[in-house]
């Protein structure tokens, strides 16, 4: 059911190849901004330098430089203790989802996760047939008492995943509050966590949160890293830091899977880190996504109806909008292709599904007049639909 | 156990990384002959022209263009109906032996393999928990009335998995009559097949053999080809063949693996097969991986005891060797790293354990005078531990 609900939207999404559409529906950097011109470089010096070696095959681990500047790099930015022999190269941080499923889960066993959560780790934790339990969730975060009690009464939970920074799909950040209260409980029942960090350093406003990982005093987060959101995502490199026994478990899956990362990809990064500069690059895309954000913002305020909500992102990729309960936005997909302008269906972020009536839009891969042009055009689908299926939405109720 | 076993060797192979060691434990290609200047102007080519599109995300079933010209490619050596849509770009080949695992396999059910099978497969399907059936082999291949036997009487069998040409480890190729008479039962009892080929245009004499795939009229090969070995294996850039409907499920398995696998590696590859020649390239290699493996049969034929056989592959990167019953290799290579020569133990390569006496040697990675130097010290140790494990074979028995 759930597959073909996937595919179902993919054929839809398929339609977003036509120019002419809109598409509020990937999640994609905005590629004007990769540093293509240093990457000509860094490709260049690194196979001038080591020749052949950057073809080869080499560690499963990654290599070392490239985890020794990962973790120098996460320690500057406040995370304690972290060391190049914690830290696994991955094929994106999507392969250290699939590992976590592969480590942790069992047909059967029992996986928790934020209510929405992200599409692509529901893909790839399925494969291990686990029961998803969605934790309630508010503006701050998971809500604690709820997991509290989840954790009581639910059996085999193998582990707990969460988007802590600018979350996917909801927009959402957790609270200092919450992070701690979430450690305290972790800490007590020991159950590991996967903490998804893609978008922690998109924030275009307020102070930046310490990670879970950086909270956690008993080995027992998994962190994933990736360059895709402040580098480019096309090279596929990612990262896991765990700690013992964990990470020799994750380094004996990884060699199954794929045997390592590509070594010419990992040299190319590592050398854009010696010869560049992620920050500033970070520094050069932030502008850019802070205004595409606040053109949807204002342009939403302006033009939606009474009856969608949405958030209000202080960073990373994506709006969440809230229709009224009536309102299933599968078929609002429909008629907004046919107007030329896509989204991805909200349902498809709850594993166990409802909550048809949520959808996500992406701001960051698109011009400022095309986002308001699309903002536009949606907002007449969805005016007529709501006109439709809730009247009483319309009106203002 | 297995387990235990796999990461003893891996500790013990650490040691060669010590360079006085002489280890032909790797399977490594010669890093020398890796075209190191045509990747640099590929790399600059495919950025300078795509800009930042090639380093975007892009579709989990690859490239377009790099699957049409490796369906061209296919093709041309004899493979028929292959088109580009058949076509999956994996990251590896290992990456294809992994989603062969998840679309196929669930805890208790059964894979065939040939007895001995490639260590890395073993590996990437025993994350799924299957149980390994090991069909007995010869000279020519996996024994046919025994797989018709096996597949009778055992249950759930869901794949036979075999490399056809220069296996990993054996060095052996599958014989005419045996490919026809394989595929004849494969069809009768419809029963998928995964065909693992990296090592088939490595072929140093004699003339090249159909792929079991280009026999395969009814959909039940899944093909895994790799730049690998021919190219070099540093991107990480494999492809698998199947047609529907198990395509479909394998795309969707990737998409959850690892979203997809380089963009920038896989339009480098493409335009290195448009400027300049993978053929050109693999007839660059094989008159030294040839003389690499003379070297290493005259030097075993002069300097080892007569206890010790060993294979005469035409291809690939590795010989078989098989001691007396009594003699253990994972003992031999302890004593084996202490007088700086390395090898891969051969029971590793048989999943449900037994062989102890049989060794894995590379000869591709390692100039002809290090090899002969490398055989030399080995034959030492194998004669000393001959005379003390079975004094009789030693003599000649």
């Amino acid at each position: 059911m759930q597959d073909l609900r996937a595919s179902e939207i993919r054929e839809i999404l398929k339609l977003t190849q036509d120019p002419e559409v809109i598409s509020f529906a990937g999640g994609l950097p905005a590629q004007e901004l990769f540093p293509v011109q240093q990457m000509i470089e860094a490709g260049i010096k690194v196979l001038e330098t080591e020749k052949g070696k950057a073809l080869q095959y080499s560690t499963t681990e990654g290599y070392y430089k490239l985890r020794t500047a990962i973790a120098e790099r996460m320690n500057n930015q406040g995370a304690t203790n972290v060391t190049a022999e914690k830290i696994l190269i991955t094929s994106g941080s999507q392969q250290g989802l699939d590992l976590t499923g592969k480590v942790f889960l069992d047909e059967g066993d029992v996986i928790l996760c934020e209510s929405p959560t992200y599409l692509g780790a529901i893909n790839a934790f399925k494969a291990y047939r686990p029961r998803f339990r969605e934790v309630p969730t508010d503006e701050e975060g998971m809500i604690i008492p709820e997991l509290e009690r989840m954790l009581a009464e639910i059996e085999n939970v193998k582990v707990i995943y969460v988007i802590p920074d600018f979350q996917n799909p909801s927009g959402r950040t957790w609270s200092m509050a919450r992070r701690r209260a979430f450690m305290e409980l972790v800490n007590r029942v020991q159950v590991p966590v996967v903490e998804d960090a893609p978008y922690t350093e998109l924030r275009f406003e307020g102070e930046a949160m310490p990670s879970l990982k950086s909270m956690d005093t008993d080995g027992l987060v998994i962190y994933l890293g990736t360059f895709s959101k402040i580098l480019f995502p096309g090279v596929r490199i990612g990262w896991l830091v765990a700690d013992q026994p964990f990470y020799e478990k994750f380094v004996l899956v990884k060699q199954g899977a794929d045997l390592h990362t590509s070594t010419l990809s990992q040299r190319q990064i590592w050398t854009f880190m010696q010869e560049y500069s992620i920050e500033e690059n970070v520094a050069r895309m932030l502008p850019v996504y802070r205004s595409r954000r606040d053109v949807m913002l204002e342009t939403m305020e302006r033009v939606f109806p009474e009856g969608a909500s949405y958030s209000r992102p202080h960073g990373g990729l994506f709006f969440w909008v809230i229709l009224p309960k009536e309102c299933n936005s599968r078929e609002l997909l429909r008629r907004s292709i046919e107007r030329k302008v896509a989204f991805v269906p909200g349902g498809s972020f709850f594993p166990n599904g409802g909550n048809e009536n949520t959808m996500r839009l992406n701001f960051s891969a698109m011009p400022e007049e095309k986002i308001k042009v699309g903002i536009e055009r949606l907002a007449i689908v969805i005016k007529e639909f709501l006109a439709e299926c809730c009247p009483q939405a319309r009106s203002g109720v």
